[in-house]
């Protein structure tokens, strides 16, 4: 009998049949009531390209909104350089001498004279430095977080070998680089609907360490008396709303770093008596081919 | 019969009767005479916000206004644009320079005459740079500290199952982040008051790691034969100033950095013969919802 | 028997006759259809010094001479101190405006007159310092990434030690610093031509991890009848186009980081019958002296 | 019998007696022929903060120097503002425009005129824009820099426990900072001068890893029949040239990141029948109070 896995972070007894716990992008389905989101900085670096450059563009131009609305108060005859009868191209002239200030470009053609517009700018100027430090540390943090590319197969197969059943699934390296000592651990969760619990079991693998992982891995799961998949069928899986969940880590050499990936299978992935067709080969030289593409190409047994 | 932990990095012996180790607050109660405190770097990464916010102010305002007393003694006929006539206002357009400089800002509208102004102005640019890389490492370094919120049940509940008693303690993972194989250690002190001894023991765990950490996670401990807690009653908890210490440790995916967290119970949180309800449901969605204020809600066994 | 590895990361069987997995150089020999190559960011990273300059004053010259263009579209009287006379001299005082804008250096004897010049020098500015912020950033990268200097022995030895074979290869921390609990994994691959399949094997060591390594280190695999190589000959390794993958690990306390080394051997490169020669000695002062270039002595058995 | 370990990183057999491997500094003796120096980052890191500063200083001076000089074989007469008649105040000029170019000050008063003077302040710009990127990670670098204090006691005291000996030693946290999961490992070096081998072992110890790391540590290693120390006498060990040897490991929580140290002990330094005296108390408040100079604090016994 296998083992069922209790405390595993995720509680076991339900009101009402839950959802799948991970969703196909690898996001959680859970809601936090009186929870912290992530911090401003989590929250810049997750952020994609497009949505940080607009938002740092925001935050330049509203920053200098607010010096320019500054020096405008001031008055203009405190900037030497701003034309003092137009109230309109003053006040765009005290705009682009606060990013004059902000950026520490400072032409000088506008500058300020008086004790106050110079306090103001002696204040921008420190702002642009912190904020110039700021970008620095986020297009740091953004750059320097791994983003490798592991691609998991679209199903899961269960494939009979002799006359028991295995699971399999298999992932690819799709980024040019190495994973070292990558492993991966499973958890199978299995919904019970008379007693609303939802528990879940640790599923052995036949290999579960690999020296490197350059190219693509087969994980292979046996179905034997120890696996509690034994003696589930089909439709068993699908009643109690099997989940495959897996936790993969390795050492991303192009980063330095420790990688974690999650990802699920939820039932309408697995597929019976399939097998995976091999997706690589080697060409005319004796290179190794790796066809991102067949990751997911299978044939019946 | 409980085998008890010697040299656990604090000792044993004691003259008078010891505090508690750990402050509620995650503190050490710890006094070292003769001992080197945190670094510079490390005490402006630990700081609030707003301490550093006025901290760096300050910073900035010193060194501009120790330059603006070099280049008024230097004399303000060196710097071209100064008001000579008015020595106040002479002072005050020698610090807006000295900003000007440090800032590299450089309107130009002052600016040095001569041999010393210029050094010293050479020197100043020299400093505003590496205050400025300063700045962008420290924002770096405080950003870039993971700032997890685990939240620990105020209580630790002894609870009766059948004729034995289990302790329970809850761990929220308030953040909207993963923490990534978390584990757990707990440590056990006791204090003999005749022999003046503090004793540590481990305290085995039902299960003392798990894969993931979205939400909450309920730490058990059963006080069978092995555990140094048998026998023990409630009186004897308290006249031994018994102190529950936990390790937290994980991996938080948002940060790519393993966390450690350290936390303590006193005599006076642990209650008896009571569990804790659960801390989540589903919504009609089937979505898992995590409430964070029921994290210390418990019931008499 | 050894037991033999599938699933080690690289697939096993084949069409044709594969060439070595990872090449002297310590690349592997792997062609990804369709993968994803490094970002932009780990590309500029590994790039070599003399490369990255060029790249950087290359980018720095592009952006300059884009707003340059910019500049003189929106013509030379909207940028004050410009020639207005001299279209190839106007359009040089306009790069070298955007220069000064860009870097942030604004002398002000160029200086943008009108909405639409002061629009492009205020986008230009915000370049600007997101450009030296990201400067700044891969400076730091390219500079933390450990650059350890691991020395293999050019030659895997077979050594006769009493009636059985050792396996013998050497290796030196070429740089003046120390790695901290080195351990090595050697991986053997044998191509079986028959079957077109490509096996693996985990061998042995006398001693796999270490405390530190300052200097040489002389891996040990006792070729004993549970290893792999247990009654090879040396045309068999021929034949089965031996390869000796090795993955070392270690803290390389300068960095303050975990290096990883692949490293692998060839039939070529195995020699039979013979030892290495030891490749330290001590000094009159009684210092070990290590010299880099007696790694690769050895002498026959 | 103690097991020999052989291959300990640091070879075995020597000419002439070799020097202890370790200093008390902690450096190794150890002289590496062709061997690569640390790269010039490290060294920059590795400085200390006065020679820093003055490198720093002496580059920022020079580059300037440099850029001066090619002001000054330009001609005077292409920087607007410097004095054409005096050669000397001239080049002064240069340098102080040099500078404001580098630093990106960029007052204005001087400013280049003509293609071939603007060429240059243009690739400065550049240059200062990379120097300042530099200065930025280094100081970063030189900060998250683990510094963490561990005083290790003069002295290894052999205790006599009943009827066998104890070897001990202690350690203390100086650094108001806690160390989580410290361990510890031990190697005995002893040196054959017969059969001119070094010899290492390794000795188990009571406890080699705590929970944290507060305060101080003994290290307690027993001398039972197993132990490679087992029936050797005092004299035995200073004719066999003992060193212990250990390697500390830790998680320091306010850098965030693994720390190793390295420290060693001689002959000299082994005392015998002695045992130390606690280095802590209690003040009036029960606060535990560790005393830094009591570490080396022992007594007969």
């Amino acid at each position: 009998m296998a083992k069922k896995i209790s405390d595993s972070g995720i509680n076991e007894k339900f009101q009402s049949r839950p959802k799948r716990i991970i969703e196909k992008d690898g996001s959680f389905n859970i809601i936090k009531k009186g929870g912290a989101p992530r911090n401003l900085y989590q929250q810049l670096i997750a952020m994609n390209w497009p949505r940080f450059f607009f938002t740092t563009l925001m935050f330049y131009l509203g920053v200098n909104l607010v010096f320019a609305c500054a020096y405008f108060v001031i008055g203009v005859e405190y900037l030497n350089g701003v034309p003092e009868d137009r109230p309109l191209a003053g006040f765009l002239y005290c705009f682009f001498f606060s990013v004059q200030t902000f950026t520490t470009v400072g032409y000088g053609a506008i500058h300020p004279v008086g004790l106050l517009a110079n306090a103001v700018a002696t204040i921008e100027a420190m702002f642009g430095l912190m904020g110039f430090a700021l970008i620095t540390g986020l297009l740091y943090g953004k750059f320097s977080r791994p983003d490798s590319k592991l691609k998991f197969s679209e199903n899961v197969l269960f494939h009979k070998e002799g006359d028991k059943y295995e699971m399999h699934f298999q992932m690819i390296n799709a980024r040019d680089t190495l994973i070292i000592e990558p492993s991966v651990r499973v958890l199978l969760k299995l919904y019970h609907h008379k007693k609303k619990l939802r528990n879940f079991y640790n599923l052995d693998l036949r290999i579960s360490k690999i020296m490197f992982f350059p190219t693509n891995w087969r994980i292979v799961h046996e179905i034997t008396e120890k696996s509690p998949l034994y003696s589930l069928k089909e439709e068993d899986l699908i009643d109690m709303d099997v989940e495959i969940i897996i936790l993969f880590q390795g050492y991303d050499e192009s980063f330095n770093q420790q990688i974690y990936v999650t990802h699920s299978y939820g039932d309408e992935q697995i597929l019976w008596n399939k097998h995976f067709l091999p997706s690589y080969n080697t060409d005319e030289d004796g290179n190794t081919v790796l066809d991102m593409e067949t990751i997911d190409a299978f044939e019946n047994d």
